[in-house]
């Protein structure tokens, strides 16, 4: 790497006045300024922003953990985390988890050895206390109820969510109600399967472990969910589909096997994706992209905040 | 930031041995190690990885341009980039441009200013003109067909693959084809339009600017189409739509107005998507998670090459 004395000798110019040039800073005349340029494309010169970074003890970089990249419940986080960050001069440094552990302690490293000032964690594997171990070293911010941690959080209320929902189906008759899911050992999987055996339990009714389908996170897992169900001697009447898109391939599914929705089977999907309209699905709206807005506001700021987003069942006409 | 000298005073050790510890070597014996790493706890010395990228010139970071990261499309790119990234001990730096052009700049000075190793651009707005002016500091890739250029590219031959797509329908009677794509402007749409209008020259077949829909990204997007489709006085008979995303959402909105498929309209995706498959959607297969994982191999290589990646069209049943 070429040495900044050694532009100033080629422009004849002062160091400050290279490192003016390079900063972009103001009171650097035309002339000088040229003859800087010039000497930077003679010495072939280029600033290592990583120099840059040391000295301010900054990367402008912020992690971003998300267990897949191909699902657009994820996708629309990072669209609302992305926007945000464009808007604050901010970089994203993806970490595809698979919810695989270590992906997410490469992640807290990065942190810890300050390659990135914050780490913005939309879904996790490892547990609450690992991620607290870290949070000395930067901003850690999680899409979890985190009220009862020292870590910063936006976060749903999963467990009313879910509950509301399934009220929602019992007020309009349901008695059997099954409900499908993607992992079942997340924090937000666990607050709704304490809703489920709530409600259950409130109303008398007995829980049937086959009324619930894990493992659902795509269009084509309705599929499996419709197969499943087939095969059911006594079948749910209801349906609460924690995705839209597997609430569309439910829907779609449904049709191909004469399966009257609502009739034979009432449908309530969530988040309210774009497919959500034009399936018409019944859907408990979730605003993934002011989640990812959220989440970032926190990431850039210091202190420990809890945000919480509401939601809201939106009636279509799958129930 | 405590001294690594600091650090070796502490530990009663030499500052190699340090060194050593710090960066996981062979030959430091047990009782130095942990002694070492009392004294960092005590001291709450971070190694600051930036001090280390500089010293080696390498960030082991690769920076990646999408335009959106809620398309399942861009997804499966960054599905297939982020897993071979992980092999290779590669984090990526994500760059959503929302077809801006300054945030692709952003990008291309990102890599200039040494802040990442290499950039994969999966769509552009930029010229490629702009983009060879980069490439000098460091390995760019880009996902369309760059052969005639001095940067490395994995592509489709997308002229190929749309007139294949054509010849089909018109082997199966069709002689109103229209089609669907994102933006009129970019490389793969030209390619893709070339092939349509030599298509018609071909066979003699008049062009009709009403049968070509643009704009057309997701599911929803179905709906706009169909909608448009209804008030034309000619309607075509079969679309290319460039999207299984897009299709799927054709076809649920042909059902919904009592449109048959294929006797009414007939249907060609593009991807194979699993939602593809769970339509019966017939469609051109584009391998997009092995297109990422080429694009993260030439990322990391220094030579320039070029990658073609063959295509299939499958049949199912919406042709």
């Amino acid at each position: 790497m070429s040495n900044i004395k050694e532009i100033a000798r080629i422009a004849g110019v002062s160091v400050t006045t290279v490192s003016r040039v390079l900063n972009d800073e103001p009171y650097v005349s035309e002339e000088k300024r040229k003859a800087v340029l010039n000497a930077i494309e003679l010495t072939n010169y280029q600033r290592n922003q990583n120099a840059v970074n040391l000295s301010k003890g900054k990367t402008n970089l912020i992690g971003v953990v998300i267990p897949f990249s191909q699902h657009p419940y994820f996708g629309l986080l990072i669209d609302g985390i992305a926007n945000e960050a464009i808007k604050n001069n901010y970089k994203l440094v993806l970490f595809q988890s698979n919810y695989e552990e270590k992906r997410e302690i490469e992640a807290l490293k990065m942190l810890q050895h300050k390659q990135i000032d914050s780490l913005i964690i939309c879904s996790r594997i490892c547990s609450i206390e690992m991620i607290e171990a870290y949070k000395q070293y930067g901003q850690i911010v999680l899409f979890e109820d985190a009220r009862n941690t020292g870590v910063s959080s936006t976060f749903i209320d999963q467990y009313n969510c879910f509950m509301i929902a399934l009220e929602y189906l019992y007020q309009k008759g349901h008695r059997k109600i099954g409900y499908s899911i993607g992992r079942r050992t997340g924090k937000n999987s666990k607050q709704r399967e304490s809703a489920y055996i709530d409600f259950h339990s409130k109303y008398n009714e007995s829980l049937n472990n086959d009324f619930v389908f894990d493992n659902c996170y795509y269009f084509e897992d309705g599929e499996r969910i419709i197969q499943l169900l087939l095969n059911l001697k006594e079948r749910p009447t209801a349906l609460l589909v924690t995705s839209d898109q597997v609430a569309a391939g439910v829907q779609t599914c449904c049709n191909d096997h004469g399966i009257a929705i609502p009739q034979d089977l009432a449908i309530i999907g969530f988040d309210n994706q774009p497919i959500a309209k034009v399936m018409k699905l019944t859907t408990v709206e979730i605003p993934l992209r002011e989640v990812g807005k959220k989440l970032f506001i926190q990431a850039i700021n210091s202190e420990v905040t809890q945000e919480e987003i509401a939601f809201k069942l939106i009636e279509r006409q799958t129930v």
